[in-house]
């Protein structure tokens, strides 16, 4: 890894060049470049630049025959020409001192072309690369957008405090699409292709130093630097949250990767151990990639694993109290005297233990007196807060007393399970900091992860 | 279990009581009343009486005394005046031969009132009860639908061919209004109360007969019947699929359901060998269960545990191969003729194998040739087709390819991970029967079920 790498003109250029814009609107290159100049891309600061040789203008914009004829500097040059064009496009930047390339051009190692990246790494000079064949980049704040889905097949999730780091283009495209639907907020992503140049051990370290971003996503199926890979996310973790969705942790999932980005996955039981080694957190699927790293971008980390349940539905809470046994949590004991405290505020026939069933005639200042009580209490590390909208007595205040527990320090998260109006109400909690999930298991699984972060750090 | 039970009458009643129908629109009584009459119930069939004694009129509606002064014959009443008052209310409606009812007050054997539950026993004579402290039943299909959250709170699913029987009634109000947003359909739902009467041995025997339901969901955390609960899932498993959700599966569980519903939850190793006597199929959660009675409901079972994995996302592949292992089940291998047959009608640089990764640039076409091969296939038993819509490539057509491979008479379930492009996309695979899902890890655990399902039928 070098030492001081600067990658910000693959997320912040002043002035970018789309190389290969096409007359015919379902090109990649053009969809880039429409999507970079559309009307609502305007409010972004860098300037966009059109290349192609064979026409001098397209849809009204203006076209170059290429990078080195653009009077401005350009920073950035998004690369979609056919394979046998690339290298050529590159030397051609590289002579303008463009800083930063990304190629989402495909047809190069993963289908036995590597004379093809051999000739780009020649012709590169000092210039950065992303790719070839990659989705490139997205970066929710700057705007910087090169992903060649069509905006209306493919949303595009609002800025937020998770990037997000994947091996696989289509993989992550598909994921960034749910997070949009789902509002989890992306800080950025990026898809790392062939990795010719820039490789997911340079991205860690760039990104782990990136302001806008609090938790790091990482799908990965092999790596061509086992041990330092295993460095870089012990390094990382120092700074901030890895949650691994490794890809191929069976030996028949492994001979799949081979097949897909012709990077070896390496032993399965190799690979556990270097994850572990590295202290990074693993998902097991993309739900709980993203269900970890939306808790630890947001809350906390607890002092230890007992939890405190406060439910209005007795039945979720005894689900929660499954999954937090079977996490390897605990169910926190709070002490007599924090539950003399609720006693008189909640309703007379509610349970008074852990889980906290406060019955479904619960008030915001019910759950209020309780969660307050729990977390004041030594014996309580998190907050696990159910709350089902469905019932009348629920107000919409609840998500202030919610948020107003965020004092104690002590990591809060919320399960809700349901539909439209439990969705508003999710969004609600969500723009304060509140992890909110649909199921008793996706709540705990978080919860447990935040645990994990913690007894990590020690 | 009587041998010839008879429940219709709480489900498709030609003439209903709701009993204690209140002047304030938030008390459960008047919501449950004002939901049976309002504008877009009219198409049901059955009739809705009021009844309170201290008004003659609600709204525009006549208001009866009590039930045995309506001239009509009543079928079904549904009880929600205050807890000291149920059994005089039952006595009243025995007197007029009402065939069932379902009491919502709560206050009783739950809070310590059990002298109130055996008052109710006294009064019903050959009465059938439901409840008390229930949300009662929904059915899709009747129109019937005691759940007294208001619907702007909690919507109701349309019909489908899932039966849910709840113990708690809280989590299965919450659940339902889940299954309206991710248009899961049901055919009825049972809140199953304090059960001093109709039970859920009961309620299994008759929904297993029941001809809108083709798989059931049983949400349990205790049993006053172990020995009986597992020959009643034995004797409807030989009908139809049940999946359960136990809840109380660890000893901190168990103990939070005895101060929940104050059944006992028994031990957990207890509980595990019954329901694998019972063969009966688990669910450790609430997503998994309906993603489980999803594909249980619309699938044919497979022959044997060989999945063929279709993808234009590779990367997606390698994690379906991933879980594919983990549960148990196996990557299909087919012949050397089946990818011959395929080679030719799929995009060059495409993977042949399984998974078989047809790239982003796969049209409908392409994987029918694919699909259609493999599911032709002895040694495939079912299809896990992969479909990112984010890609241009896949046209609307893909829906009829998919729904088309179903003359196989093998199972098929479909990986579609995005937002609200590909949730559109899912509702017309789903219209034509073909379960859809979110994440590899959900639509593997869906086969598993199916597999599961097959192998326990043998």
């Amino acid at each position: 890894m070098p030492a001081k790498s600067d990658l910000s003109a693959f997320f912040s250029p002043r002035a970018v060049a789309v190389v290969g814009v096409s007359r015919t609107p379902s090109k990649i290159g053009r969809i880039v470049f429409d999507n970079l100049t559309r009307r609502e891309a305007a409010r972004y600061s860098f300037k966009v630049y059109a290349v192609n040789p064979e026409t001098p203008e397209i849809d009204g914009h203006k076209c170059y025959p290429r990078v080195s004829e653009i009077k401005d500097k350009i920073d950035l040059a998004i690369v979609a020409v056919p394979a046998t064009a690339v290298s050529a496009v590159i030397a051609d930047c590289a002579k303008a001192r463009v800083k930063a390339a990304i190629i989402l051009t495909a047809g190069f190692s993963e289908t036995g072309n590597s004379a093809g990246e051999r000739a780009i790494l020649r012709a590169k000079k000092r210039m950065r690369i992303i790719g070839p064949n990659t989705m490139g980049c997205y970066d929710a704040y700057s705007g910087l957008d090169t992903i060649f889905n069509p905006r209306h097949r493919q949303a595009r999730p609002a800025p937020g405090k998770i990037a997000f780091i994947s091996q696989s283009g289509a993989l992550g495209a598909a994921v960034l699409d749910w997070c949009a639907a789902e509002r989890i907020g992306i800080s950025k992503f990026i898809s790392i292709g062939n990795r010719i140049d820039v490789d997911e051990l340079e991205l860690l370290d760039y990104i782990s130093k990136d302001k806008n971003t609090s938790a790091i996503a990482l799908y990965l199926e092999g790596t061509k630097h086992g041990p330092q890979l295993v460095k870089a996310l012990k390094a990382v973790g120092k700074r901030k949250p890895v949650v691994v969705l490794k890809a191929g942790r069976t030996l028949a999932g492994a001979r799949a990767v081979l097949s897909h980005t012709a990077s070896l996955a390496g032993e399965p039981e190799v690979w556990q151990g270097a994850l572990h080694q590295a202290r990074a957190l693993q998902a097991k699927g993309i739900e709980e990639l993203f269900d970890a790293t939306k808790a630890l971008s947001e809350q906390p980390l607890p002092k230890g694993s007992r939890i405190a349940v406060v439910t209005n539905g007795g039945g979720l809470g005894v689900l929660c109290a499954d999954e937090i046994v079977e996490q390897g949590l605990q169910l926190a004991q709070p002490a007599r005297a924090t539950l003399t405290k609720i006693k008189p505020t909640i309703p007379q026939y509610a349970t008074l233990g852990n889980p906290l069933d406060l019955t479904a005639d619960s008030t915001p200042q019910m759950y209020r007196a309780a969660i307050e009580a729990l977390l004041a209490d030594r014996a309580v590390d998190a907050a696990l807060v159910v709350v089902l909208f469905q019932v009348p007595a629920v107000e919409p205040s609840i998500v202030d007393v919610i948020d107003a527990a965020q004092r104690f320090r002590k990591p809060i998260v919320v399960c809700a399970t349901g539909g439209e109006f439990t969705a508003m109400s999710k969004r609600l909690l969500e723009k304060v900091g509140i992890p909110t999930y649909p199921s008793p298991d996706r709540a705990v699984r978080a919860l447990a992860a935040l645990a994990q972060r913690a007894q990590s750090r020690k």
